[in-house]
Order: structure tokens, then C-alpha cells, then sequence
């Protein structure tokens, strides 16, 4: 097993060949200002590490992403900077698409109103009213026909029972779940698969790109699972 | 001139030599949640050179920075999150210093409660209560003794006007202004030094490593000012 999935590594088992796959990555940054913003701790090394592996698998791979960890060769690669920009250009694409890696950790909220200019400071406090973005993985889930939908959940409590609620309310194929401590800004992971059908599966720790294998091995199941109806 | 100024690159002039400078860099974090912060566009760069430039001078160089660009050698590096880990580290190292250049971008304000988990998104909107971080220009201005200080103004509109104010307010030797789309996540930059004397000097658009060799250039002339005195 170990000897396979290392010479896959190297040569490409192409088991994704001809599939076309987006997946999202980093975190999105929501101005305030032309100066200030608000945004999360994402690196997007998860999403990158998806998408080289998608891509080395033989699949037509186009990564959306906020964080800019350099371009990967034969992948396409569209950076945004906020939600509403990811929001456009995942959904855009979405009816040409086999399936959908949500791996970027997109801003709930965003600055109602963004200053064109520096703002001043001024002595006392100030208040930001946050309002809420569009919500990419639910219109996904919403708009599905037959894309294969993939997500994340980044939890600090109540993982389980947030990632199970996450899967079923985004009608996602398959959901990957980690304690927020366990992930961001780290090499690497420790996640939990929980599948549509109910079948979970517990990684133990271990590098992004490791993580990506193993998440484009499930993705090819689901493939199979979906072509065989 | 500009033989000389090669040369000195390489060979190192040591003009700064015995001089203790600490240099502040990038951007500050404000959390909200254990995921999610405000902050802004400043890379770090501009810091970044300014304290190699002045390891290269000879002097005695301490780093304090937001950002992670790869620690200098012959600099002592402290890697800061938000403005009071920053407004801390320079403080307490104020008394030993002959100059403090503060090239990083310190959030002015943050939000007030900071929540120990991550903040569930709701339908609605969210307001933030965002309260002043301490000013620490202001601050060492107040306890100032015989350190050179030098700040910087990234502004958006009025650039003089804000540049003139910040100067005389904060105490500074020398405040070097430029606007903000000029510089920030740029390479080079467009930038006026305005001298506490009156003395304004309009450089042209250079590299970030150049204005770093430029502002040291004026820092050695205020060191003999202020030796001579």
C-alpha cells in the first residue's frame, strides 16, 4: 500500500484524469479601509497542497484562492482577495465543474461600510458593524446537480456535532473537521472524515500534503460511487 | 558618490558602528477570536531592510516586527502579534537605545473583547466594539531623552499636513511620509523625509533597500548633530 501510494506520488496514478475540480484556498481579507482589513489566520497550505495533488492525479484543476503561496504549475490559479470576489468566481464555474474543494476558510462577516480613504483615529472607541457575507458552500449545496461537494470545518468546541450539522445544512458529499488548533498556520493536520452516508473516518496526525492524498482518494470513491448510480 | 555608496554596501561603512537601534516592522494582529483579526496591508519590507542596512552600518540592530520575512543575521529578532506585545517589547528597551525607527504599521485600535472561541456566525449583523491600542510613537516621544526618533506616515489624503502634525506631536527627529498606495506590498517606494529642524528632502521612487540606505544616511547626520551639541 505504502509502495503504491509512492510511486503514484511520482508518477501519477491519473486516477482524476479528464475530472474537473476546483478547489479554494486561504483565508479572504474583507477591507475596512485602503489600509485596513479584517481577515483569519488560513496560510492556504491545505488548499495548494489539494490542488498539486488533483492536478498530479490528472485532474483539470483551477484553485481560487486568498493567499499567495506562489502558483502551481498546471493549475490554473485566480487570486481574490475578498469573499464576495471568491463568491463570484467559484460560482461562475460551478456548472462546468465534477467537483467542489472548499478548502478556504472564507469571512463570515465583512465591514459594512469600507472607507475609500484612511480612516482617522480618533480618541475614544469605534464601533465596526459586521455584516454577513454570502455564504459560497450553502448556494453550492443549493445549486447542486451532480458536482461532488467537499468542506471544511475549523472548529475550537463542539466539533463533532458542528461538522455533522455543516454536512447535512450544505448538503456536502463529505466533510473534513479539525480542531482550529490542530491546523492553521501548521505543516500539518489532524482530521476527521465524516461522508453523507454516515461513515466516519479518523486520520491521525500528519503533513497537508499527505492530508490531500488521502482527501483525493475519498473524492475518487465518491467519483465511483456517483458514476455507478 | 555612487562608487562610494556601492562600495559601502559591500565592504560596510560601519558609520552606525556602537550605535544601538531597534527597528519595528510589519503589520500587528488584533484578534477577535482564537481564528479570526484585524489588521492591514503592511508587508514588512521597508523594516525588514532598514534594520539589515543598519546591521550592515555596524550597528547593534533589534527587530521587533509583526511580520515573517526571515530573521537577519546579526539582528536580534522578537516576533510580535498585536500592538501591546509590540508597544512592550520597545518600551522596556527604550533607556538603551540611541535610535528607534519605527517602520511597522500598529493598528491603531482593537477589538475590544477578545472571544476565547470562535464566534459562531449568526443571521444577523455584528457590531465590534474597537478600542485605542497605546500609541507607542507617543510614548516614546514623551519619555524621550537623547534617542533619535524616527517615524513614518502612510496616508491616504492631506499627506504634508499629516506628516507636519505627526512630527511635531509625537517628537520625532525625522517622520518619513509617503502615500499609502505608494508602498504598501511594494517593492519600492516614493517617500519625503521631513526633519523636526524644518528641513524637507522629496526623494524619488527607489527600492525599499535604497530609502533604507537613505533614511540611515539621515539618521547619521542627526547622530552628529546631536553628538556635537
Amino acid at each position: 500500500e505504502i509502495v503504491r501510494k509512492v510511486t503514484d506520488f511520482f508518477t501519477g496514478d491519473q486516477t482524476l484524469k479528464g475530472k474537473r475540480i476546483l478547489v479554494t484556498a486561504g483565508p479572504t481579507k474583507e477591507a475596512l479601509d485602503p489600509i485596513r482589513f479584517f481577515s483569519n489566520q488560513s496560510s492556504g497550505k491545505m488548499g495548494y497542497a489539494i490542488a498539486a495533488a488533483a492536478q498530479r492525479a490528472g485532474a483539470d484543476v483551477t484553485l481560487v484562492t486568498g493567499a499567495q503561496l506562489g502558483d502551481i504549475k498546471g493549475v490554473t490559479t485566480v487570486h481574490v482577495t475578498s469573499a464576495r470576489e471568491m463568491y463570484d468566481e467559484v460560482i461562475r464555474r460551478y456548472n462546468g465543474l465534477d467537483a467542489v474543494i472548499k478548502a478556504a476558510a472564507v469571512a463570515d462577516y465583512r465591514p459594512e461600510n469600507v472607507s475609500a480613504s484612511k480612516i482617522k483615529k480618533s480618541d475614544g472607541p469605534m464601533m465596526v458593524k459586521m455584516v454577513r457575507n454570502p455564504d459560497i458552500l450553502k448556494e453550492l449545496g443549493r445549486q447542486k446537480v451532480k458536482q461532488v461537494l467537499v468542506g471544511f470545518a475549523a472548529e475550537t468546541d463542539d466539533l463533532e456535532e458542528n461538522a455533522l450539522k455543516k454536512l447535512e445544512s450544505k448538503h456536502l458529499d463529505l466533510l473534513i473537521a479539525n480542531h482550529a488548533s490542530d491546523s492553521f498556520g501548521n505543516d500539518t493536520n489532524k482530521v476527521t472524515f465524516y461522508f453523507a452516508n454516515g461513515r466516519k473516518q479518523v486520520l491521525e496526525r500528519m503533513p497537508k500534503p499527505q492530508i490531500a492524498e488521502e482527501i483525493l482518494d475519498a473524492l475518487s470513491g465518491l467519483f465511483e460511487m456517483s458514476d455507478s448510480k
